[in-house]
């Protein structure tokens, strides 16, 4: 056994599991489409738009975004039990670790928990992608000891997370970036995380475990976890006189500067250019330009070692200025990797919808090596 | 986009991923290995030592068994937090429902939580390994208003879970079942949920984030929640005279004879063998051939239908057998896939470790159509 001469696909790169119709990338020219849509036209629409998009594969027309968004509001609340699930958590883990156990538990309480049928689905989804940002907010202020925020119907998906976090709500500019981070987030093809829900939906595994999945693996910081290690490394340097440094001795160290580089990429990453605007115009609009110049400065620092010098190409991915702008926004690091999960799980619910659509089990081989 | 023609690798069959010294699988001989050697011969060996062969890779000497033994015994307890949030659980959800739930929350009350090191991945490993059991069993009781019967620390991995479940010491061959059962369990190469574990390991996730990843994608019926779903049958059938009206039944209306078929063996399941035998020989102790004969005449029909009269390859897989010792157990339905999951969770560890000590991510393609 095992002497057989087999090619080794590690880390799978560039092999191509399946078809898809829910986004492109074009890794050379640094492009994104969801179901055929630039992602910069889709910044136009509300989340709640583009995640009808993802899931339903068409842009909404007037009627259904009422109706889908109407919904959606309506599903924000959580029940007092998952509330006292909250409570329980260990305050000082991550975020994702609670968003991971809520989540859990929350299938035990879902009504359509034993429906695994297209419309079933449809409503366990729905329900999802309302109680993120009210789990999230909710496990942020009870470990902070302050009282729980009701959703405000009257706001869209973005701002009503920004509204339920602070318990103020927020300037026009700050709904715009969590909206267009939501966004942007959305999807991404066969990332590691929404390969996993695919995994694990393949098995015929339920919505919920499928989602959960995606949740474990987002979480690391390979993945969704960089976000969180980016907003740690803005911290550590602090002022903007100290970013080329810390860059150097990383560099130097050999370590991987969180935030740059991506599997599928070959330059710019297009999610990153937006957000890097967005990060600039948050930036003026508050007169607080540190966070962005000590951005830039890594950016800079980066581009002159590596891409200049050693001619290596590596760019800021989408984690990296998603970070900068949470800064602003008053997201704190720990909070950094649910908050991509708030905005991912659109993606997530339309892969797996996918697979059980067209299921074919996923069993890869391993090669016995003695 | 997406005009480029790549070949689709439609559930990676028969794509090796990564090369492993965990085991291997000769699918057309019928043969199974752990670490070199024979499953056959690791049944003289107790679960314990079987998982310490997977997760350190060799077989333990005599103070190597005796203080990992040691270790499992001692943390076979939970703590009061994790049984209150057992009886928050929904008591009509399926065992694996609160498993993934608790042992998500588990995460949360682990001494080494932030330990990502191996020394600390070794311990929170033994933990899982440990409490396992003692969680199903719990659940179990909880929802049958029953006690919770504490661990016995005079009984093996095996003995003890029946103890603990069914509040009564097991016979001398009921625990040499179970005992078989966790050890044939313990681990199958790149089986879906195993699969999936490094999956989400491969982005430098936590161990216990991985292992949820398992948990989710186990109890799908193509994988796991095969156990499950061949025991209602067994029930729906319920006398051995019916077995053959009900297969036909089955098959003329091409629905999946549950417990039948792998993606990987073309020859008869060598654990389905040897599980056989068991259910045999535990028939004939409680003199009840019921299940037994039940069994035989699905597998003879089967059989006859399929493979001798339409040359399809169809062999009784380890769910099927399975499924019949666990009736002869006392175990319901809906815990026999987190039955399976106590038995599996040492081969998920091995390979998380294997993955992170020389770690890719994984992270493939899909091919994006209109």
């Amino acid at each position: 056994m095992g002497d057989r001469v087999v090619e080794i696909k590690k880390g799978l790169e560039d092999v191509f599991v399946l078809e898809t119709k829910i986004s492109s990338i074009d890794g050379i020219k640094g492009i994104l489409e969801y179901r055929g849509f630039n992602i910069h036209d889709l910044l136009h629409l509300s989340y709640d738009a583009v995640s009808y998009l993802l899931i339903h594969g068409k842009i909404p027309d007037e009627k259904e975004i009422s109706a889908y968004s109407h919904q959606l509001k309506k599903d924000r609340g959580i029940p007092e039990e998952m509330i006292r699930v909250l409570h329980t958590c260990n305050f000082n883990i991550e975020a994702m670790d609670a968003l991971r156990t809520e989540v859990s538990y929350m299938a035990h309480c879902d009504p359509d928990m034993n429906d695994n049928s297209y419309d079933g689905n449809i409503r366990k989804g729905t329900r999802l992608i309302s109680k993120f940002p009210t789990i999230v907010a909710a496990f942020h202020r009870i470990r902070n000891n302050q009282e729980i925020v009701a959703p405000d119907p009257h706001l869209s998906h973005g701002a009503n997370f920004l509204y339920m976090l602070r318990g103020t709500r927020p300037g026009e500019l700050e709904a715009e970036l969590i909206e267009a981070d939501f966004i942007l987030s959305a999807e991404h093809e066969l990332n590691t995380s929404t390969f996993s829900t695919r995994v694990t939906a393949s098995t015929l595994s339920d919505l919920h475990s499928a989602i959960i999945s995606g949740l474990s693996t987002l979480k690391g910081p390979l993945h969704g976890g960089a976000r969180m290690a980016v907003m740690e490394m803005l911290d550590e340097i602090s002022v903007p006189e100290h970013a080329e440094e810390h860059v150097l001795n990383l560099i130097s160290n050999k370590q991987r500067v969180m935030g740059f580089g991506h599997r599928v990429y070959k330059t710019y990453d297009p999610r990153a250019k937006i957000s890097k605007e967005l990060a600039k115009k948050i930036a003026e609009e508050k007169h607080e330009q540190k966070w962005y110049e000590i951005a830039q400065n890594i950016e800079n620092t980066v581009n002159r070692e590596l891409v200049e010098k050693r001619g290596k190409p590596i760019y800021p991915n989408v984690d990296f200025y998603a970070a900068v702008i949470y800064r602003y926004l008053e997201i704190t690091p720990q909070l950094a990797t649910s908050v991509f999960a708030i905005g991912r799980v659109s993606g997530w619910i339309a892969h797996i919808l996918e697979q059980y659509a067209d299921n074919r089990l996923i069993r890869p081989r391993a090669k016995f090596v003695r």
